[in-house]
């Protein structure tokens, strides 16, 4: 797959932030006149929609850990290919909210089925296409729930209702995953003001930039 | 997983006639005091029916075989951890009509992504519970697409509607595995008459018995 775009993904707890901040930085992008192009799973792709409206169900309390990687793995296939690779093919910066890593921490590190195991199937999934760049909303899990808590904007899904020792442990897991790709994710402190966050971000993003 | 049930697979081309031959080794099983569980994917499993609906609905021309086959392993993964597994370990006889080697078969094999590939991703949704016996019956896809073409009680779905170069591949792709597993999986003449298909499968299966 040839590919001449710049990939930026954004991790991090829930309630970090990062949906508000990732729409100021493809605004500043945008400013800047770059082609670019922001998503996240499953991104209006109708086959990755219907997927993830499977895991997202509140009824499926049987889910078996290893259905959920394969169904995140499932739909982040159908992303890449129908949106992302497009776009990057394109020359497009795509900035997308949550990918490969959300998978590793939470079904690989914190459902207990192992990085390598869960790396694996997404690799079958996503081929080379791995981020350029991923930023990593550094906020302890206790401090991300509490802002979801207290924004009734959302309504929490299956995901947001596991315990906090779930998060804690998700928490954990990208920390796992920052040691084993350091040059690849780079951690901001996600506990500042807003402005502060977007500044941070930006000073991330532009070295990278063409 | 332990397990000290039979667990038996059945695989072929589309109307290959096995649903028929399938339901009545379930009553001879049961004529002879065995228990016996007769299911196929998604079995009646809610979650595994939501992801069947997902890959066999015709609206989906865009799915990638990527996608599907991740989408048959989640599917496949949820109805063996609910169903076939509980089974075997209460010491049944597991009818599966479909398994693994469909994946192989079609995936794997007809639509390109290599049987290695398909089976390390299956690999993750079954671990080690491969059937003990696989089935196959063994007729050509154009006799076995002629016969559900006169047959109007069954509609097509997506995947019957491939042309028939899809199918001859399938079918090219089950010699394969025939090769690959010759202890495991046993070929039988599904063109003789049923009654016939039927007293084979027997012929095959008693001998496993306990």
């Amino acid at each position: 797959m040839k590919q001449n775009g710049l990939f930026i993904t954004f991790e991090g707890p829930e309630g970090a932030g990062k949906t508000t901040v990732i729409s100021k930085l493809y605004d500043r992008l945008k400013a800047e006149n770059k082609e670019v192009v922001l998503t996240r799973e499953p991104g209006g792709i109708q086959i990755a929609e219907k997927i993830r409206t499977v895991i997202l169900d509140t009824d499926n309390i049987e889910m078996d850990a290893k259905t959920e990687a394969l169904l995140y793995a499932a739909a982040r296939r159908q992303h890449l290919v129908e949106k992302v690779i497009p776009a990057l093919n394109s020359g497009s910066i795509v900035l997308c909210d949550r990918f490969i890593d959300s998978s590793l921490a939470y079904q690989g590190y914190a459902r207990g089925l192992g990085i390598d195991e869960v790396l694996q199937i997404n690799q079958f999934a996503i081929e080379n296409t791995m981020p350029d760049l991923t930023v990593f909303f550094d906020i302890s899990p206790a401090e991300g729930l509490l802002r979801i808590a207290r924004n009734n904007e959302r309504e929490m899904n299956r995901l947001d209702k596991e315990n906090i020792s779930f998060h804690e442990k998700v928490y954990e897991g990208y920390h796992e995953l920052i040691q084993r790709y350091p040059n690849r994710i780079i951690k901001t402190d996600a506990r500042l003001p807003e402005k502060d966050v977007i500044e941070n971000v930006w000073r991330i993003v532009r070295p990278r930039l063409m």
